[in-house]
């Protein structure tokens, strides 16, 4: 079984628009071991949308088609539909009241244009819409299965869910597709490939998917079939590759960085604290994107001056002048200096060169010193890296996460 | 003139990525008066490929595609491209040499597999890649061109630039589409549209195109023609929406808010301060995002419990216990408290509930104060957001800067 998708509409055709709902039913065709072979975008013209049906249908045996259902004279979907398979339209009275009545719950009347809307394929199924005005359609034609729903992304994903997940499941007999993402923080992606090779030698054809991320890895498994050994199978792989990448998998599938920090400060009922310069706030942000953050983030001091340095995070006024506001001896001092000011179990302290000025020599642009403070101990590590401000300043955060998620851990 | 583009590449057709190199092309194509009449994506298969190609060729005067020009054996569109149009390849030594000096300078042999990228096609225009090892192409067959790109963003950027928009020039004749972006803050979309009205009436059917983002509304104007009356008739149509929006017009084309800040408040040599409690350093973060903010952007404190707010902002311990952390009088004494312990001219403070638990009846989930302080004066507002925490973040930094940017103007 293979699919193909098309997407309609000619504001996906300009250059700051495409199309993003494709990805949403992939996972679902994916889910149940159903292949895309292509997809398309096409504008709101009728012959174009009626030629790409036609072509689409020939090289798939599931056609999804997205938006082009609204009620304006631009929405042609269902016009190309009639005329791609010479099917008869009727109206379906109940849509009309249907949408009448969403209208009416809200004090207007119904335009007259929506009326369009209530246009079905006489001997075809309609797919209610509960979110919104325009119903889909699932047309069985030529021994094809052409599924059609609306662009709007909260209503296609509706409608996914409730029908087309149903119909996907029925049709592979619960033969499903299972997933486990690993994520790997601490190596770049050739050196998780290095590291993979045996894997791959020992269980080839099978090969992973490896996505690399803004600082992170993930090694995308995946297992075909009926739930208990599509598991079982999984769990069997995770735990080879735990094995090779020990520490440096950080979590699994929608865990972050910052959220598996979280739940190991918590478990241990520890908190933290945190100094910034060159990531500016970002560290603290990313911190405190995680639900519950309070119960273990104090807070931090943002400083972008030497004199913040001092007030804010108690860095000793003589260690600036010695080394450097960028420097080891900075870094250390304000990873212990905000842990004392908060009363944290753990400070870490960034100091760094974000760029594009501000390089010397010695210290060019990307230079950044990060370091993680503890009651017993320090931890400083330097890094250089490349790419504008945004950049560099993520990357810091994400292995300053990195290097107190390693800390916490062995502190354990 | 009109153009399709074809992405290739079986990664392009699972559930985590998509062709984005379409945008950049049509970018190209609109700054030409070219307009897009479809895309697609295809997988790594010849004849899927070669079939593509054909039904493109005929729907589109220009036919771009992009990837499948690796040396490996799943790319294949050079194979796929010979098929289509019956062209002849032959082998070009000079790009051979050319590929074996960029591995020799790194030290390493060309694997023998890059030679296959050295076939090219008899007669038509190959495009040397200075970005990479892939050379590009423009085929001229039919009375159409086809233009074949490289995948990788970072060559197929540098192609576009060095021979796309170049050969796109001369064909139109210097006709050109010029853009101009208006970036306004402090209304909806449909507060735009609102007042809209009469500039639509008094323009119809030219339609300047509305885009919303998180917590701004872009109007993008265009005129196509030549640059001189163009650039005209975009000067007068922005004075017109200066007139119709004031000051909720905060910048054009690339500007952002906090880089229009920096701007401010650099021309007024002034500086600036944050004490957030919700936002976690998102705030700083974004402030220190534009290159020079260490020119006034002094630091900050992340506040997220009471006893930050009293060590690190100064805020009065009997203000919080009167009022409650989330409050009015805390705001501004977050924003007043900041500005004194940094010596700034400007102070910003914000608390709130940034959920999804810790809502009570009074102050539910989303509830946001935030205030500005400066020598003469404070102000405040509170918000209420809906959304998961990210949004919430994001909606009170972004109308924080703006009523910072408002002050500031108020100010002079």
């Amino acid at each position: 079984m293979n699919a193909s998708i098309i997407a309609v509409g000619s504001e996906m055709l300009g250059p700051t628009r495409t199309d993003t709902n494709s990805l949403k039913i992939t996972a679902a065709l994916e889910d149940f071991g159903v292949g895309l072979v292509r997809k398309s975008i096409v504008g709101d013209t009728l012959a174009d949308l009626r030629d790409e049906i036609l072509y689409d249908v020939e090289r798939a045996d599931i056609l999804v088609i997205t938006g082009g259902l609204g009620p304006t004279e631009d929405d042609l979907t269902r016009e190309a539909l009639a005329a791609a398979f010479g099917l008869e339209m009727e109206v379906d009275q109940s849509i009309i009241d249907r949408i009448a009545a969403r209208f009416a719950a809200r004090g207007w009347v119904m335009p007259e244009v929506n009326k369009r809307q209530a246009n079905v394929f006489k001997g075809q199924t309609t797919l209610t819409n509960e979110r919104g005005t325009a119903p889909g359609f699932h047309i069985e034609t030529r021994g094809k299965h052409v599924w059609i729903f609306p662009g709007v992304p909260h209503e296609l994903e509706w409608m996914i869910a409730t029908y087309f997940r149903r119909w996907l499941e029925e049709l592979s007999g619960g033969r499903a597709r299972h997933r486990r993402v690993l994520k790997i923080a601490g190596l770049t992606e050739s050196g998780v490939e290095e590291k993979l090779k045996p894997y791959y030698d020992a269980h080839a054809p099978e090969v992973p998917t490896i996505l690399a991320s803004q600082g992170h890895i993930e090694i995308h498994l995946q297992s075909d079939g009926a739930e208990n050994e599509a598991r079982a199978l999984l769990a069997a792989r995770e735990r080879e590759l735990a094995d090779i990448f020990g520490n440096n998998v950080f979590g699994y599938d929608d865990d972050t960085i910052e959220s598996v920090i979280g739940a190991l400060l918590k478990s241990r009922n520890e908190t933290l604290a945190t100094a910034e310069s060159c990531t500016g706030g970002l560290l603290g942000s990313r911190i405190t994107d995680v639900s519950g953050s309070s119960s273990y983030y104090l807070g931090g001091a943002v400083c972008y001056t030497a004199a913040a340095k001092i007030a804010m995070a108690g860095v000793d006024e003589a260690l600036i002048r010695e080394h450097g506001e960028v420097s080891e001896p900075v870094a250390i001092a304000l990873a212990n200096g905000v842990r004392e000011k908060f009363g944290a179990t753990w400070g870490v302290g960034i100091t760094g060169i974000a760029g594009p000025t501000g390089g010397t020599p010695e210290k060019p642009v990307g230079t950044v010193h990060i370091a993680v403070a503890w009651p017993e101990d320090v931890k400083h590590r330097k890094f250089f890296w490349q790419g504008p401000r945004t950049i560099i300043k993520w990357f810091s955060t994400q292995f300053a996460l990195d290097m107190l998620r390693r800390s916490v851990l062995k502190r354990s």
